[in-house]
């Protein structure tokens, strides 16, 4: 923590054109390592003004309770406080009937939680992508959090447009040959309708080489989902972890989604402690409450 | 959150004298209950400028355990990431023998935690300072959080020479009619000894109708103990509750803390949900991290 002011002042100063010059350069030296050191580090990526209020509102990614059944994940979502879920397959199966869907739906909103998407959904054929919407439709969803094969891109901007819901596309970081970072997924659905946009999971981003603040300014446009969670370190061996406790500059990232008036929902994804995931999911909750208290 | 010039304008203005003119006014209008907007009310009181590195650093008041064996107590302290503890007398009766106490202390030592306290421990008569002050030095404890009964605060003032081991008075709130405030506390120590200062309990600070950032500025020379926490009201109806769900200004209490130098440890003492609090504190200490992380 620098003094304040002067941080202030740099803060104004680098913030309006600072973030294009960066987003998409390679990896930034963020390859330090984790603590406070590292983000100080990272921290040479610019900081981003932030001036605002946040537009956004926090969720659940229901991966993080992949262990627990829907009504156990339904009571965990609201213990820690988050008012909207996402749900993966293993809570809802995409091969639900109609009826199963709308009964899942019923649940969580008696719980007086906010079904806003799903995901991640792979799509690999055509089938697979009207199963999708008919889904999401059949819940009330806005969003389905996806990775559809480039092929089927022409089909999901047709979809998009007819059952006027929304397609994230998930980068999934070194490893996934589709969608490594949100650039990939932009540079494939930039021309296509609005409604096709990215869930921009900060940790493969960051994985990946790309900063995640400098990500979400570059392709704001088009964000229409967010997976928080912080990782061990900036490369591909980074592993998941409590945000607060790696390298992720999180407030620099809630600085930019207010920069771009993001007003979706940003999801935490915790991965880490699959069979007993509350207490980090609750510290990464936390976190994150505190650093939009203090901007 | 207001645009960040203008406040910060206001906090370099404001910084200087207003903490002396607010601390120990009535309830500043707090009462108003919980959440965001209540907060932004709470800072009609003054923001603190809190400029500079923070020298202290966090721990458990393991009362927050109280459920738990002292094994347990350990593995949870370090799963939320705390290396400090004090431990309250369920964890290390004040009765133990020399043997058990350093056994006790060497356990916590072996799992890499400072044991660098103890309390709340009250005193109300002089064979009970005697002990706990020889309870101390065998654990090799550095500050004893406790309540000793006015008349024994001459023998505590000669025991802290003695020992050369701290005093930190807990104030608790309304409904305590030793130590509701720590002015209360202030008052009867301030000619003593400076080894004999306060813990300053902000949830009970602020039940009891004062600010808990403008208390630790106004009682800076003295504080030796922090019990962080937040509460669900600004009076004496208000009980525990997760940091950040409640009506405390947690980044004002840390700007407060900075700004002092204060060089202690600030320790959760979470009280809700005794028999499965780890979901709560984990939530607490992110918080406090997310706080600290955006100063």
């Amino acid at each position: 923590m620098k003094p304040v002011q002067g941080r202030r002042e740099f803060l104004q100063i680098a913030a309006a054109g600072a973030a294009t010059a960066l987003a998409g350069s390679p990896a930034l030296g963020l390859e330090r390592g984790g603590g406070r050191e590292a983000k100080a580090e990272v921290l040479s990526a610019p900081p981003v003004a932030g001036r605002g209020e946040p537009k956004f509102e926090l969720g659940l990614a229901s991966y993080t309770l992949r262990k627990f059944d829907l009504a156990k994940t339904i009571e965990l979502t609201k213990r820690v406080g988050l008012k909207h879920i996402a749900l993966k397959d293993m809570h809802l199966p995409l091969t639900s009937s109609r009826d199963q869907i709308q009964a899942a739906a019923a649940q969580v909103k008696e719980a007086s939680l906010d079904l806003y998407g799903c995901g991640v959904v792979y799509m690999k054929n055509e089938d697979e992508v009207s199963r999708a919407f008919e889904y999401a439709k059949a819940a009330g969803m806005r969003v389905i959090i996806g990775v559809p094969q480039y092929e089927l891109l022409p089909l999901v901007d047709k979809m998009v447009r007819e059952y006027d819901i929304k397609l994230a596309i998930h980068n999934h970081g070194p490893g996934d040959e589709t969608y490594p970072l949100p650039s990939t997924a932009y540079e494939k659905i930039k021309d296509l309708d609005k409604r096709i946009g990215l869930c921009n999971d900060i940790g493969h981003t960051i994985r990946a080489g790309m900063d995640p603040a400098a990500s979400i300014l570059e392709f704001g446009d088009r964000l229409h989902d967010v997976h928080i969670k912080d990782v061990s370190a900036a490369d591909p061996s980074g592993v998941e972890i409590e945000i607060g406790r790696g390298v992720i500059d999180i407030p620099n990232v809630m600085r930019a989604l207010i920069e771009i008036n993001y007003a979706g929902i940003v999801s935490f994804e915790y991965e880490k402690d699959a069979d007993d995931p509350v207490p980090g999911l609750a510290e990464s909750v936390g976190y994150a409450r505190g650093v939009l208290a203090t901007l």
